[in-house]
């Protein structure tokens, strides 16, 4: 009898560890308002017999990246890589020294680089990224990732990513979920590591992005960047980018600033039970704390609309037990 | 015993059905080397022992629609659509009765039409869908399709999708592909139906795409289709078009034109294990027959390089046992 029970011991293990996990699907998420709600969308969603069932397919959740699941502060990740691109390539551009924003970029003015703003931002990332093919681009943004650290973290980029979100991708995901990213940042920016970091595989992600040419270099097709921008995926581009990429609504959306309004807009509007999840930067000791007068992931309006709109706003610093892996 | 053997017949059943399925995914074509071919190679490409190993989320196929996996004659069904569109809206346009390529869809002169290509076709797009919402676009293309049959053969349009490639298609999946239609038609007038018709969602449907603008109406967002063409989604756009929305380059392409050489051209050419196939139009019994001096479907170019570029020519009238369901 005895040696029969050691012999179900691991069962018995596995079975809890999974009860773990089922039990609790967001461990580094505080069992406060938002998580109870959160898992009582998800559970509505996903059982038949309930009146807000949607079916698999329909199960479709978009995510803003910047400020949502990883920080942005001091700047976007993507502008110090275009930044650093700038200051590798300015040998071959003596102009930039007297013309914006590379001028500003050369004197480590980060301030006047933001206060470009996103025009400034797809000015940076046409000069520092056309001509190139996506192959070149994306081994380029790969190397940088690896070699490269944040200014005041220290802590490589993509190990800046939340904890709590990674969590609830993985969540949406084992409820039947598509996850989706639908970010202001470029398309070919994030693809080379989505898939390591969040499981999102690059035919689910959504970003600005340049046009391509296509065409046969010395017998070999290559995709190459032009310095012309073909969707800027921010406000009023994100439903756009929604409906290009994916073809239907979501059900689920979460951001963390204005430009995410539309998208949490256009998502939480549709017939059916909707999920709109605003993160509010609280946590100046853990991350960054942050909203309505930040030049970078500024969140004013969308904070104001959040409570008549049904939208659910996790405050950082008391709703999540931990912020990076 | 026999009463045994009774409740085990139901179980045999099952399993000879399913050896029969996995003795032979593809039961509508011929025992001929095309289906030996693809055979093979999705044999090699998911055997984790073979060098030409492709791990499952690399395992992307990309499907033309016109002449690929639905008929295309007498001109694409999607200008059949844009031709009834056009009676339907001409009410309102007295112009239309003198400007091209309007004047000759109200005289029936379809070879005119047809002749004015692919501007024509998305001219008569851009004036028949602009302003509309994409649901009262994907409500127009559902409704068409439910009442409206082929001008020579009496079927609905989505029955005339040939069965060898629906075969196909779940073949690849059932291994772990990704399929993706990757078409010169539009993206909004495939995805209503692609998903009963096809079995692929429309997050895996890329085709020819108007812009589109977001904006509230009395307090309801809606996305509206404006008259400007954002891609066309044929020749170098097909590769362009599949980094856009997939970020990978597949690893098998099937496609039935010289539109679709860029696509087949651009998935054969990278490294490990590819396949191209290229379906013939051969059957002038059972479909239509035609090549290189078609005004649809044109096969002039693809069908030279086939041989020197190893891309599989499918022999429509002996290849396959049936051509619709």
């Amino acid at each position: 009898m005895k040696r029969h029970l050691l012999f179900l011991a691991p069962v018995f293990f596995v079975l809890s560890v999974v009860n773990v996990k089922a039990d609790d699907p967001l461990p580094s998420w505080n069992d406060s308002r938002a998580k109870q709600e959160i898992i009582a969308f998800v559970t509505k969603v996903t059982d038949p017999n309930s009146p807000d069932f949607v079916s698999q397919p329909e199960r479709i959740a978009t995510f803003d990246n910047d400020g949502c699941l990883w920080s942005e502060k001091p700047v976007y990740f993507q502008l110090l890589f275009a930044i650093d691109r700038v200051k590798t390539l300015a040998v071959d551009h003596p102009e930039w020294k007297t013309q914006e924003p590379f001028a500003s970029v050369l004197k480590d003015d980060l301030k006047a680089v933001a206060a470009s703003g996103e025009k400034g931002l797809m000015q940076l990332i046409a000069a520092t990224h056309a001509g190139m093919t996506i192959e070149q681009f994306s081994t380029t943004v790969g190397d940088w990732l690896e070699s490269t650290k944040h200014p005041t973290t220290g802590k490589r980029f993509n190990e800046m990513v939340y904890q709590p979100m990674l969590e609830l991708l993985e969540y949406l995901r084992d409820n039947g979920f598509k996850t989706f990213i639908v970010s202001g940042g470029g398309i070919e920016f994030m693809r080379p590591w989505a898939e390591n970091t969040y499981g999102i595989p690059p035919e689910q992600v959504v970003g600005s992005s340049l046009k391509m040419k296509y065409e046969v270099r010395d017998g070999v097709p290559v995709l190459v960047k032009l310095p012309e921008v073909d969707l800027i995926d921010d406000k009023v581009g994100k439903p756009v980018g929604i409906q290009s990429h994916i073809g239907r609504r979501p059900i689920f959306a979460a951001g963390n600033s204005d430009g995410d309004f539309q998208m949490l807009e256009w998502t939480t509007s549709g017939q059916g039970a909707r999920f709109g999840l605003v993160v509010h930067h609280t946590d100046a000791q853990r991350e960054w704390a942050y909203d309505r007068d930040s030049a970078v992931g500024k969140l004013d309006r969308a904070l104001d609309a959040a409570p008549e709109r049904g939208w659910h706003v996790i405050d950082m610093k008391n709703d999540w037990a931990k912020i990076y892996p």
